[in-house]
């Protein structure tokens, strides 16, 4: 090969996309190189055809598989023909790993053919993202074990599906599903749903798909089956099981990169890289799934931006990357940002308060009759600058953009104190609780003071 | 009487119960006289029962206006028991008129039975609201007549309802009675829906609308009945019309509140009062629909609060009010926040841009095969700083929280540029518009820096 690129991108998914268009805007030659489908996992078994699920279901549309499947299949064919099209991009169609060869780094792209060319380019950005875990059930027929990269292809709607795992994907599907008419059961290892999130978020989804039918088994999984029945290791039985979905969690595909051969990093949950997705090897980076930093298209996609900035623009490397909101695309929906709940919860109590409201207190829920929904916020008490907010309830992945800004921006809920928000929308809860926080912090403005500063100093004694 | 009140609040709908509950918690003992019903228009035939029927018939209820008068009568029976039972707040029922003794003031209350009874007062707050503006129809049985005062009290779907007026509440009860099976046919005198918004929010909404059914009629009016047939000025007519909505604004209850024995000063659209609540009269005050600034519940609530604050509080009275967006709970819901449209009409083309986003061409709005939604934002050149923004579209009334932050906080495009919006919502158009945004300015920020300063120098010459 004579041609060195700026950038190889090993990966076409959301993070791998978002490096190609960005870095060829720059003018700079990139190969990009697949060795599945364009559009990665989001737009081919996440986020893109579970979104189309979840609308098809709750619109009650006639073929609602047929619908997903052309969704997705045009999203693909769309990215997958801008891609070949682009006049600074060259899609490379194969499994691309590094050699060890550098100055300029050399790929070797192992096309479904088995032929073998090899990339040079200046830069080499790894987004080959992540794949569901995985594991055989004992006596399980084959056939009816689901992972997200299977369940877009069913054509009939189960009469009973099994959900393995209380997150993201379990949650949609549950909701996608119980519109479909499917029966609906979660089995959860944890004590909860959605363990990464507030507890409150965990017992309001709950509460709220139980409502809708579904049923939730905590504390417990499959330990086999016997033909259709599976026996939980709580004693419980779920008969005549249609379907299963696997969905506890995701790992990463860092195997078979050549990280051993380049020398490059890695940890438990995938490649070592920085919020630049900068590796330990010179002019080699990493973004996305890839990493375990972020999990999520918006996440690769922030997080790209900023390689981009690093390879193309003469500036420092500086400044934080910004707050990245989780949403679930559940009815109702889930948000939250901010520090995790592990974060949360290892800080000391002194110096920060904790506000929540239930969606069923304020107007819009008392006249839409909702009874699971709430927003809950941790903040720093003097200030009440945001430490972490979860909101349940319809349009939360679009509330959640406040928080996300307070955040940004460092507006404490002292000075949102005051925002009006329009009536009645499920958005006055936030009105509410900043209502309350000025409540009890302007009746004691100097005691307050000394608490957030105590709590201050504790956060930093504890680092 | 002996009793002299700190505030006698007349009108107990969300301005009066705002500032008498908020002056109560001061410690102040109010008078609170209200000739109707506790909660004002809002609880009783405006936003509260609207909503309830939006919900009641997206969801398919049994009996929808059973469910919308359980709402409302619950509702205001709390607010009633709440007011009755207040240690600081006498509820006293009967029509407040201010007699022009004064030092203090004293308003004289005629109750339902006739009895007169006197109360004095150092401040009066007037928040009597507004009413529907209603004319005859030539040839319509006004049986068939309705306005939102009379609309909730229906027993029937009806099979044919005509909307007279494009404004909120016809958009909103198009939505609801197309989800009732009702007929729907909107009659708008203007050339445009929604006239006091973005030009883009009404052919939005317009083609939305007739996306579900409802027939509209813009430039237009009905002339007469002709039994059950309505005779358009255009020449067209509807038959077989069963109910007819007047729906094409509202006027202030000013009269017949002792005004001119006081000497507080009206214009065409009320009372003359500013954005603390401040008459030409020493400690009168007026609040809400009463004065033609605000005619929403947020509003009233917002300006209700800084009238607290200039009474009870020994503050001085500056600072700006926060600025209020409006929201229509139709579907796709419309928000807008920032100057109105024809200030922005007003203001000259150099220093600012504009920036339109259609939902479909994101990627929720195509997994949700969305066809009418969009976000379009008005903005000061290089600085992004919002001038306007409106939204059509699922959530919108959550969503544009974010501009409302955006323009209490002077946070532009520029600062907004890298805020991750979670994948896929809505909200990536807000996201999408900020980096159009920065696109469009870091190539030339010297040449974007002179449009802007341009623009400001002929916004200040205008003025």
């Amino acid at each position: 090969m004579s041609k060195t690129y700026k950038a190889a991108v090993i990966g076409a998914g959301s993070g791998g996309l978002t490096l190609a268009i960005g870095l060829a805007g720059f003018g700079h030659d990139i190969a990009l190189i697949e060795a599945g489908k364009v559009g990665g996992d989001c737009t081919n078994v996440g986020c893109v055809p579970s979104k189309a699920l979840l609308h098809a279901a709750a619109a009650g549309l006639d073929d609602p598989f047929g619908y997903v499947r052309a969704k997705r299949d045009e999203l693909n064919r769309r990215e997958d023909h801008e891609m070949v099209e682009h006049d600074q991009i060259d899609l490379i169609r194969g499994h691309g790993r590094l050699t060890g060869r550098s100055g300029p780094h050399v790929v070797e792209v192992t096309a479904p053919d088995g032929t073998v060319v090899e990339v040079s380019a200046e830069h080499v950005i790894l987004c080959a993202g992540s794949r569901p875990v995985e594991f055989p059930i004992d006596g399980l027929d084959p056939a009816r074990l689901l992972t997200n990269e299977s369940i877009f292809d069913l054509t009939d709607v189960p009469s009973k599906i099994v959900l393995i795992g209380g997150g993201a994907i379990s949650l949609e599907m549950a909701t996608a599903f119980r519109d479909l008419g499917s029966e609906v059961e979660i089995v959860e290892l944890q004590e909860r749903l959605i363990g990464n999130d507030d507890p409150v978020v965990s017992s309001t989804i709950r509460a709220a798909l139980e409502t809708r039918g579904v049923r939730v088994h905590l504390g417990t999984s499959i330990e086999r089956f016997d033909g259709t029945t599976a026996h939980l290791g709580n004693g419980a039985r779920i008969d005549d099981v249609d379907k299963v979905l696997l969905a506890v969690g995701r790992t990463s595909r860092h195997a078979d990169l050549g990280l051993d051969a380049a020398g490059v990093a890695t940890y438990e949950r995938g490649i070592v890289a920085d919020s630049w997705g900068k590796t330990n090897v010179d002019k080699i980076w990493a973004v996305g799934d890839v990493t375990g930093n972020t999990l999520t298209t918006h996440g690769a996609n922030s997080i790209g931006r900023r390689c981009i900035r690093a390879i193309a623009l003469p500036l420092p490397n500086v400044g934080e990357p910004r707050v990245q909101a989780n949403a679930v695309y559940s009815r109702p929906e889930i948000a939250s940002v901010g520090i995790t709940i592990d974060e949360l919860d290892a800080l000391p109590t002194t110096g920060r308060v904790r506000y929540e409201k239930q969606l069923g207190d304020i107007d819009r829920g008392f006249t839409d009759d909702r009874e699971h929904g709430v927003v809950v916020v941790d903040a720093e008490r003097f200030t009440g600058k945001i430490l972490r907010a979860a909101i349940v309830g319809p349009g939360a992945s679009e509330m959640i953009g406040m928080f996300t800004m307070m955040i940004d921006h460092g507006i404490g809920l002292r000075k949102l104190f005051g925002q009006v928000h329009p009536y009645p929308s499920y958005s006055q809860a936030i009105g509410l609780i900043a209502d309350e926080f000025a409540g009890d912090t302007y009746r004691s403005l100097p005691r307050e003071w000394l608490a957030m500063m105590r709590g201050r100093i504790a956060r930093r004694l504890r680092r």
